[in-house]
């Protein structure tokens, strides 16, 4: 499932806390290398080139050795030769929020695409929350409707970045009600587990394929292996989906869950 | 599961076609004996007095034989003795939206909530739909969060009119994003079958406990009993539940479920 994966994912819902303890980026500042870490924010999800800058205040206040923000905002500069060895020191790389497909359109395929890609398989963390959480899995959720009955249209995806392999992620999830739109993915491909992400909560995915729960919401997966009937392929795009024996989990904080295996494990006691 | 049962319960999701081709409010027409319909609107649920006198007018166009509304307000009323024979002809009985606490706070061991009960076990329909869907179970749900992580501070249970057993039923699913209050409720005894009923889609339950749905939204079922682990006793009121091994059923039009054996049967090709 994970066969590329090297260094930490660490996959955050959206809103995760930015003023008490900040739990969440803590965890990811430690996996990164804690006053070691050498941290670059990618904040081409936004539009805003400043969307990069509260991150940098709090990993550097967190006492990080080096944090930089890349901006990047167009291909053209993600092409630039420059960024042909950007991440070749960094300790790990976070993906702020804002729109999945900035992301994919902007980085994929460039340089400073390629160089995350390398910089990953050499064991650099990597995070993203909202947006930049979508955005790890091969095939991600780009948009879709909130609080709806699941159905072929209530969705829509793209490719991804490929860090995470046979799952696709959706974050805030409770708070925006996205069951439908992944029970609808999962209806489209049962072999794929939906992975739903609450906000301020995060998976911390190791290189075993193994994840624990962090922050103060749940995590949702949805297991479509052992579906035994599905509407999908003949319903039209609007006609409500049907969909059998999904196995669902819902996790909190401490609990693990083995994304080869497909088994919780309950945080010690 | 439901071995008082006698005649058609009719639950619905709420926000039911009233203009179209009204095509829950017909099935339950239907069953109710069509042109030979003799049917009681019980809007007890809502405090405006003419909240049933749009169904009266719908069933009337249909052309029942017989259709009167009961606006009773409060316990003096529910208590006349002049209910003890209201339902003695009826063929149908119909629980308007509103506040399922005003039904069972007000018909509850009533005059009125005794004839009810004579009227079902004689073989009456029973349809309601909103706070009329959720008030037909044994425990039923009040309150609770929309698109919210599941834990014990999101919900809020009461007995309800007993006519279901086994179910908590939840009405406007998926439009307000209620998977996690019902995952809640399964956490608290899995044993409960979870019934999430989407806007304008219903569950016909005959006589044996099996239902089919109609409508144009889905059915969500959570069935908890193959749950592993859950944490739901030592969680504090608002800390995450986890649950694990929920098994899920997304269900549209023409579907079957039987609530005894708690199997999918597929439409007639």
């Amino acid at each position: 499932m994970v066969e590329k994966q090297r260094g930490y994912l660490v996959i955050i819902g959206g809103a995760e806390d930015k003023d008490d303890d900040c739990d969440i980026l803590q965890r990811f500042f430690t996996l990164a290398g804690g006053r070691k870490a050498r941290i670059v924010i990618l904040s081409t999800a936004s539009s805003d080139p400043h969307a990069g800058e509260q991150y940098r205040r709090i990993f550097t206040g967190f006492g990080a050795e080096d944090v930089r923000v890349l901006a990047v905002q167009n291909r053209e500069e993600a092409n630039q030769s420059q960024y042909n060895n950007s991440f070749s020191e960094s300790t790990g790389i976070f993906f702020t929020g804002g729109d999945q497909l900035r992301i994919t359109g902007i980085l994929g395929g460039s340089t400073l695409g390629s160089a995350l890609q390398k910089s990953y398989r050499q064991g650099a963390v990597i995070a993203g929350t909202s947006a930049g959480a979508s955005v790890m899995s091969e095939t991600m959720l780009i948009g879709g409707l909130d609080d709806a009955t699941p159905s072929k249209e209530t969705i829509r995806m793209a490719p991804g970045l490929g860090l995470l392999k046979d799952v696709v992620v959706d974050q805030h999830f409770a708070q925006r009600g996205r069951i439908g739109r992944l029970l609808a993915v999962v209806a489209h491909n049962p072999y794929i587990l939906g992975v739903g992400i609450d906000e301020d909560t995060a998976i911390l995915i190791d290189q075993s394929g193994e994840f624990e729960v962090s922050g103060s919401g749940t995590v949702t997966i949805l297991d479509g292996r052992q579906v035994t009937h599905s509407n999908v392929s003949e319903s039209s795009p609007d006609q409500p989906l049907a969909l059998t024996d999904v196995k669902v989990h819902i996790l909190p904080k401490n609990y693990r869950f083995n994304l080869y295996k497909r088994i919780v494990s309950m945080p010690a006691k």
